[in-house]
């Protein structure tokens, strides 16, 4: 009876990934009101009924991609607030390697725009302190509050990865872009003498 | 026979302005898969067939509302490149007051992508003009190339507009947003002794 129950467990567990990965690749295509039940459901070889038993609506599905992505991201591409400048190349990294990282991300922003979950929120709590403890340190500098640094960060960090219209179709080289990343969060982030 | 044909004519212009902004609005709250030709008829008091008279498709209704966002952004917002932090200053009000901007900018690369329009391409060839001479005057570093930079500028103009889900919710103030970008590309363009 347990070994049955553990199971039929794992048969859900594993048909659940196979719904979420499934649904990472639609959503980061074709966002909410775009993305179709029935191809992720053909995609995950599952009928539409366990989207439905499962995750209950397709936006509660979305939420589901959206805190898992989250999830592996903060995780992946932790904070070393005495190397920002290294920090926001391994973030560039990140989304060159994941692409669908700011596809869902910014899906979320426009179609959703729920609250970021626990485990973002936790994270940014530790970046912050991270940050103000190098401040302290002296190795960062404190013209800026830690928030606004932070903030500022993660954006450079998205440098290239989203067409920026004024910019023309310019597309740097991405070797480029990276070592003018680099260099500039260094600029942004060194003490200066008048820091103390 | 004349003021009949220009009184027809202006009339059609009304309808295709009418018809665009009410696509503006449209298309940035809910991008192209989400946006509704019905609801955009009804808003610009038109009945649908004339945006499939006037626009053809509902692709190509959005691609006129793009087109038209992004020549008034970059005629709104001109470089001066003997002030870089003042420009990513002015970028980032620009934002903040009309915030369909880069929504539209948004669903444009997720879910359309086409070729930024042929004045996009202008502005930024006059964008990279005006960097490289500030350049060559030494009032901007040359530690970065102008292509570069100028991407990097834009990415950072954009601070605070999208959601980063990295920095939890802590949605900074817009007023030390702002200041915080102001002295940050401040110390990203300044030239340094290395530079010469």
């Amino acid at each position: 009876m347990n070994k049955d129950k553990e199971t039929s467990m794992k048969k859900s567990d594993i048909t659940k990934l196979r719904l979420l990965d499934a649904a990472t690749v639609e959503f980061a295509a074709y966002g909410i009101a775009g993305g179709r039940v029935d191809r992720i459901a053909a995609s995950a070889k599952c009928n539409k009924q366990a989207i439905y038993a499962y995750f209950e609506s397709k936006d509660r599905l979305f939420d589901a991609v959206f805190d898992r992505m989250v999830e592996e991201t903060v995780q992946s591409v932790p904070i070393d607030a005495d190397d920002l400048p290294g920090y926001a190349a391994r973030l560039f990294d990140h989304y060159r390697a994941h692409p669908e990282v700011l596809r869902l991300a910014r899906w979320h922003t426009l179609e959703r725009n729920t609250p970021p979950p626990q485990i973002a929120l936790d994270s940014a709590s530790e970046k912050l302190a991270a940050i103000r403890t190098a401040q302290e340190a002296g190795t960062v500098t404190r013209q800026f509050k830690a928030e606004n640094l932070l903030e500022l960060l993660l954006t450079m960090s998205r440098v290239g990865a989203e067409g920026s219209f004024e910019g023309g179709e310019a597309a740097p080289n991405t070797h480029e872009l990276r070592r003018t990343l680099v260099d500039a969060v260094q600029r942004v982030v060194e003490p200066r003498q008048l820091d103390s």
